[in-house]
């Protein structure tokens, strides 16, 4: 503590200082004038071990919820939010819902009207709580200066516990300007619990029996982990199961030295051809894969009918562990050869702009421990197979379908890892809804190059529209057409303070991006396709 | 109706057919997947009239309700939104918020999952209803294709129903693609029911009594309209009682020939000088005003303790009748001399940049009949007293204080009035979270002219830490400060499609303003404040 002695803190400073206890040093803010004292408590106070609460400044809430996701899911702890009332936090749902379905721990402090002011229904005043529990795991509305650190310190060990929740604590502005007793202590936070050995050994018998009939779907740590995928490696090796990763991961470690592993595809007729066949599924981490959406006539699970369906581990138990342990029973070796990726691809510098064409140069590009943070949307979903033979690399993905991700998810991994270079792919329409991610970018001088898949238009409802068997006029396809006028990514990113250049060929992309590898500092590249 | 005949109907047709004869005509839509079939009606459906849905597209969502916010304040009817399941819908709620708060009609049309998929919890899904209740005055889920369409027209009523309601319609996917049994015949609005007699009688002794103690708080249609400006000027010459109006206001019928009347200000220590002395106060079409935030050792309240109240009429309630009727009450003379605002102000060309220099500007240079959207924020405090004496205009304010409504606002205005100037006063800060209404505007080649006021921090909020005490440090400032890098609002604005320029005095304003007020289309200035 600086100037602030435990005597005479308020409940902002008494917050703060619990945050910085419990490990939460980052926080990603866009404050109003409920968090005026919140602000003011952050030059004023530094946990036990001297130090004070890292702040990056968002320009919008939905900036600033997704930098928290990226964040988390690179620095394996929670960062903190700080936003200013419900329609502030309600900038910020889309990715608190994508957090959420990350299972990426976050702490959202919400500033609210003094509690004596509600009754007065001031312009402002909404129901916070009711319209965070949608989008949250845990929510609760601090009622007393005195009390809002043991709630600060309940919020961090709920984001905490398995599989990592969004914990959302209301901070009325008399709870954060009123006294209190001083910081509260960390609270504990459980384990992540193996799995039963029994459920073990039916994995390990339906493995056994199954062969080849079988299918092990990976999620969470089973995929973000080396040791969960060289588990898994040796439970396929041994038995001669197939893997296959869910649809959309929170992080995915990838490229050279890691096991080369495909997803459940995202178009319903392509998952449902990839899963058939199969007649038991060992579920490790996930669910039993469900179409993205429901389509007329088509089925809502993707396994086929008949198949056997086994819970290794839930996502919030030892999934690793559990891995670990059926590897064991079913007596597999511990050394096994990683599937050869293949060399590593040249860039195809006369190619036509394509989804493999571009993957193949990203893969000859991407330097060792790149962060991919991922909203290529309908362009990107054939990324995965040429990009195998990468450097080794994390990949980040938009979990919750919610769209405006991948730009704060970029800006947020930069701020947890400062040293590692961030690639952030994006489809055009997607980032236009957290584009101020940008500016944050800018000046936090993150080490990001934005490469803007620009095909101006919403091609993924094009897909969309066809699928549902519905057959579009003019007025509906005007609504998934992003031209007229063009945007100009270089343009708009030079007015937020980041450099930028078109390419229209892979040649052209190829030398902006090896560029863009070899300096430091954001970046970003439009991309016509 | 073209090719779709009411036996053959899904839906979605049913809806959209079921809109256009409830009098929507006008929809801003931000699709997705859930809503493709709504989509794709929208070619295929006309109404009675044999006309169909206008569609303006938005590139987020936040964009989307805002436009629907300016549509509906000036076209006086709602327009529809459609929106993408709880995260596209979340994106909405902060404008949604400012549209309840203004009583704004609007119909939300928010798609989600198939009733069915539901239970499967795919990514996208999430508690639509909960997410819609805080910031909607009516919700409801659609069950089936064939009640939809009653579904949609109750939707209607609720918004049509005084004082204006945001009403939000959940339309899952199997609603819109089954078959539906044709559209649902317009329901029924409620009028606005007069103040009871009884109660004008007491607005009338109370003011006869007070006098020049007396204030009548002004509202909603009451400085909206002429009639409703002309009755209050009418009770205020007869009684000698003030007229204020409440802080921020859906509408506000201004310039000359409108009676100048000055707003409860937004510093509580202002407010409570303004209101000062006042022994009464009559209330029409408003509640007691109160402090827009709570600040330590302040009232919430800011009429003077012991000045009586008295509510003439809710806000749902025939605000301008009721007016009318106490001006009848108090025998006030039919015709009453307007205060003369004095002479259109010239536009001060040596001055420097300040609120009053530009406000004096605009008072020079708007043209009659233009619509100002203002979201000046902390700047444009004081804009009111120097443009009374400007040409006829509308202007429009932030009702809900939740930031990024002004583009949208002056986005939908201009889709309302066509053939009206827009002007659009922009705070930076503000501008930066639906900043995408600036492609809007341009596909749509809308009459408006962007003014950002560029001070490059948020102001407001430094303001706001003196006012609750906080004493800020390095940290906190940086929360505050939006320079580092500097935004370039011109080059921004270009890369969206939008022509623009800098100024950095009033005589540099003044020649872009003006000629901007020549021209059709949009247009941006950066006044670096």
């Amino acid at each position: 503590m600086d100037s602030a002695t435990q005597a005479s803190m308020n409940g902002a400073e008494s917050l703060v200082r619990t945050l910085l206890d419990s490990g939460v040093d980052t926080c990603f803010a866009n404050p109003g004038t409920s968090e005026m004292h919140f602000v003011a408590a952050l030059d004023r106070i530094t946990g036990a071990d001297g130090r004070g609460m890292r702040c990056v400044l968002g320009l919008f809430e939905g900036a600033v919820s997704g930098m928290a996701d990226g964040y988390a899911r690179m620095a394996e702890k929670p960062a903190a939010t700080l936003l200013h009332c419900g329609p502030g936090m309600a900038n910020a749902l889309a990715n608190m819902h994508n957090a959420r379905r990350a299972r990426t721990p976050m702490v959202n402090i919400v500033g609210d009207h003094a509690t004596y002011h509600r009754a007065h229904d001031a312009p402002l005043t909404s129901d916070v709580e009711g319209a965070a529990r949608p989008f949250s795991d845990w929510v609760q509305g601090g009622t007393s200066s005195r009390s809002i650190a043991a709630d600060g310190a309940a919020a961090v060990q709920a984001a905490r516990t398995p599989p990592g929740q969004v914990a959302t604590l209301v901070l009325p502005a008399n709870t954060a300007w009123e006294q209190a007793d001083g910081p509260a202590p960390p609270l504990p936070v459980p384990a992540r619990a193996m799995p039963a050995p029994a459920g073990i050994e039916t994995a390990a018998r339906l493995l056994r029996d199954a062969g080849a009939q079988a299918v092990l779907l990976l999620a969470g740590p089973a995929v973000a982990t080396d040791a969960g995928q060289r588990a898994a490696l040796r439970i396929a090796t041994a038995t001669g199961c197939k893997l296959i990763a869910q649809g959309s991961n929170a992080r995915f470690a990838r490229g050279q030295g890691r096991v080369p592993i495909e997803r459940v595809p995202y178009v319903i007729d392509i998952a449902l051809g990839t899963l058939k066949g199969f007649r038991v599924a060992v579920l490790a981490g996930m669910k039993a894969p469900v179409g993205f959406f429901a389509y007329p006539g088509k089925p809502g699970l993707m396994l086929p009918p008949g198949c056997a369906t086994h819970e290794l581990a839930r996502i919030e138990q030892d999934v690793v562990g559990g891995l670990e342990a059926l590897a064991e029973a079913l007596g597999a070796a511990r050394d096994v050869k990683l599937p050869d990726p293949g060399p590593r691809p040249e860039v195809p510098r006369t190619a036509a702009v394509s989804p493999e064409a571009l993957a193949m140069t990203l893969a000859a590009l991407l330097p060792e421990g790149a962060i991919v943070a991922d909203e290529s949307v309908s362009f990107g979903r054939g990324f995965f197979p040429n990009t195998h033979a990468a450097a080794p690399h994390d990949w980040l993905q938009v979990t919750g379908g919610a769209i405006g991700c991948g730009l704060p998810l970029a800006a947020g991994a930069a701020i947890a890892c400062p040293d590692r270079k961030v690639v952030c792919l994006e489809a055009d329409g997607s980032a236009m809804y957290t584009l101020q991610a940008l500016w944050t970018m800018a000046r936090e001088r993150s080490d990001v190059c934005v490469t803007i898949l620009s095909n101006r238009k919403y091609q993924i409802l094009l897909g969309e529209l066809a699928g549902v068997g519905a057959n579009p006029g003019r007025t509906a396809l005007d609504m998934m057409d992003l031209s007229n006028p063009d945007l100009d990514w270089p343009t708009i990113a030079r007015g937020m303070g980041v450099e930028g250049a078109r390419a229209t060929s892979i040649a052209e992309y190829a030398d902006l991006f090896g560029a863009a590898m070899a300096r430091r500092g954001p970046f970003l590249i439009e991309l016509v396709i």
